[in-house]
């Protein structure tokens, strides 16, 4: 029994928040992974990476010896560690230390390394450290439930892109620099999301003419995806607050972040409480 | 009249979308467009047109012949023949074949082989498919609405950039690359949507602050259709949610995608027959 | 008498646009703008004006003897000619003709002739013709209600450029091109308003750290002015909707667009007349 | 007794704003201040400062004295001197002055002047000047209201840049000058932002394709903190509104900038009053 109490100790100080050991187990992950991509990065920067190689091939083999020991610790203390394996973050836990091992078996994958910084990803668990939870919800519910008219307004975009970047091929030509028409395409991509990197722009009349219509187009369609997720966050913000029930009095309408009744003055539930009952179900 | 049933159910199958049958047709449809327009762009691109041309010029003939087929289907057994051919999608699919025949007849029409590009806005007719026909409808009746205000938008922006454009050709002049009206003109649009492709910029110190001023104006009143979509889908939405009445209880503002009444429980009409009844009449 | 009503016949057409001969001098005379502008654009094209160089001289007095008799016209009838003569668009049409009268006295002020372009504002005028009136009001009046807020904003951004434009002076300073303040900020400007020229770019790593901070705030900041003119155009159109009261039932809450009484059925006034008895005295 | 009579006064007129002589000082010292940034802008600017370098040394002189003597004065008049000094326009006075005393005592710390142009900081006190206070917290309120969610959406553009520079370097390589991981990810900024200097182009196929999706997202994510922003705007607008109530029939709802209750006739507070009593406590 001793052994199995252990276990579901370490289960809610590694995978829990609210524990002080939890909460540091935690930040302590953050700022490894923090340290280990850092690392990462200047060992790309060639001047860096021939002066303190050696040390950074040495912290890299630290920085993965530490982080599997953290995932075999993940699947020995969780009650279903094949559920956890196939998880999402289980799957960039894994995919966080494979590439150094496979590098070091087979040189030639040397590529492969940058896969590490899908520990990048890992920071996102920073979220569960503190009160975001909530927006963080209500940001991605938003989008899930605006995902279809974004994906409307993105078929839009894609058909846009190819008729104006065909024409553009057809107008400029070769001769000016529009090769061949997914290069067009992707002329059209750079001007219409106002990107305008100007490796590529229209030399004739008319091509100018063309372009400045995409700009504008450009311009104007981006109030689209904005209007739909304003329109829907706001909508979500509503709906939350209605869903913010005194336990006291039942009347709903309260802010997110409004400890007491604005009506019977009596505590509301505590936030994170909130969001299990709440239109998570949706 | 064994006749008048199998032209029925080609109608069905063909213009339909619900039958299993219409579906199969509608994804093969599909398929086939794409992959037709992505043998076109790819044989648009020297090297590879140079290597497997001959195949994509068969590839051209077998999608040209299928979408005839299709074609004369489609006029077969469609009731009004004659509407059909007349209509957006009638002349979006009678333009997709005609060019390979055109240039077949005439070959120094080649240019008009990029008119087959428009085979891609019959993509559009994915949206039939799914459940997107709803959100579709919401963003463009949201369009419609505020098509008057969009349209004095574009007018102020069409009297900014002549303003702006003229008074940065006085001010740099032939010298610094602002060699007439209708270019600076075309410099202003590409400062005020934010694009910047940098293949013209203002030299002087004046044409600078002007420029600057430019910018500014862009970067803020890009704030202007945004507002004006962002409230008109928000109040499209609202009113949309006000006209899902439960068949039951009468009562109103279901969300789009609630499939029981919140306030009896009992299920409500089914969405594609919940917008033939609503604001489609507005 | 027979004089007098001449005259303010005169007036109504001219002035007016409800009348069909209203109507048609409005059309007219737009039209005539355009062409006229046309025509100043295409002349500051070298190889076009070469050519018809003499061609566009005559059509260019045409047009200024055209826009004198109409402004001798508007100030014959008008029954306050100075009042008009100091209006907004008295001054403009004034400025209209000018220009070609005095480079005709003095050629050396030949860049005056630019100041014609500002014809192009006398086509706002269009704006009276149809029911855009309406909608052009509550554009106005959205910001003009936000114009304190949109102040705070420039001030903001003001601010910003002339803090990130310093650092970057002493940061890249004169060998990197960035040769004084005033144009660090005019780079901090091109930068912050996701221009983006590239004719002057940070070449240091610090410099790009820096880039990078004034781009994604850039990015972000963005939203305020868009969110300040939003609510503020949400806000609008909802007081609007509440002002349009039906005169039989006088309950209030009808569309923009709507012609009958959503509640009893009887037509309400006609949209021109209820803007005026609406919130413009705010 | 009359000492400090005349230290009230002087506190009223240094750090007030509602009497006639506080007005006079504050709007003196704007223009001060503004004098001193566009000397200290001109004079990094080579043939300017060559020219008049000597008259803009005598310049910033007589500037940093009149600065620290109403320094010396703020601090002198100040109920609470430590208070003053240690707040942020305090720090922010006394930076402001001391450079050129630094510079004069170490010449080697030239590039500390810089620092002055954190005078440009001390124009927010123009906010104080005029009705700007409301708009001005409403604006902050929003923002800070909305921090958490601004902080996700940022913590996710940092994964996503990190990402997609990494990817870029895999793809493009040094060879085509992607020198290093965080110079891909300097790029990745460049192009989410949608700025796109151009300095730095993705030159193969596979790279083009990542920079068209990068592209696409920056310029379809920027909809989510204009969405954020947007509704948290609307929403304290909301707020606000329902706050101003008539103090004779005290219902709620009137418009920030309304003078009269719109239901009995009678004076509402004054609005520098009512903010008092307001959400500020949230």
């Amino acid at each position: 029994m001793s052994h199995s109490t252990r276990k579901e100790r370490l289960y809610i100080t590694i995978f829990g928040t609210h524990t002080p050991a939890g909460k540091a187990f935690d930040i302590t992950l953050i700022l490894t992974i923090l340290a280990s991509i850092i690392v990462l990065m200047l060992g790309s920067v060639s001047p860096i990476s021939q002066k303190w190689g050696q040390l950074f091939y040495l912290m890299e083999w630290g920085f993965t010896l530490i982080f599997t020991l953290e995932y075999l610790l993940r699947l020995y203390c969780s009650p279903k560690p094949a559920a956890y394996a196939r998880s999402f973050y289980g799957i960039v836990d894994f995919l966080a230390i494979l590439p150094t091992y496979l590098v070091f078996l087979f040189p030639a994958a040397h590529y492969l390394m940058v896969i590490r910084l899908l520990r990048v990803m890992r920071i996102f668990r920073i979220l569960k450290l503190v009160r975001y939870l909530q927006d963080s919800n209500l940001l991605l519910r938003s989008l899930l439930q605006s995902s279809r008219k974004i994906l409307i307004f993105f078929t839009t975009v894609a058909v846009l892109v190819t008729v104006f970047g065909s024409l553009m091929f057809v107008i400029e030509g070769p001769e000016h620099g529009f090769t061949s028409i997914p290069y067009s395409i992707y002329w059209a991509i750079v001007t219409l999301t106002t990107v305008g990197y100007g490796d590529l722009v229209p030399q004739t009349d008319l091509g100018k003419t063309l372009a400045s219509f995409t700009m504008l187009m450009g311009y104007s369609i981006i109030a689209v995806p904005t209007g739909i997720i304003t329109a829907e966050i706001g909508h979500q913000s509503q709906l939350h607050r209605t869903l913010v029930k005194c336990m006291n009095c039942s009347r709903p309408g309260h802010e997110t972040d409004a400890v007491f009744c604005k009506h019977c003055g009596s505590e509301l539930a505590h936030p994170d409480d909130r969001i299990v009952s709440a239109p998570a179900t949706k």
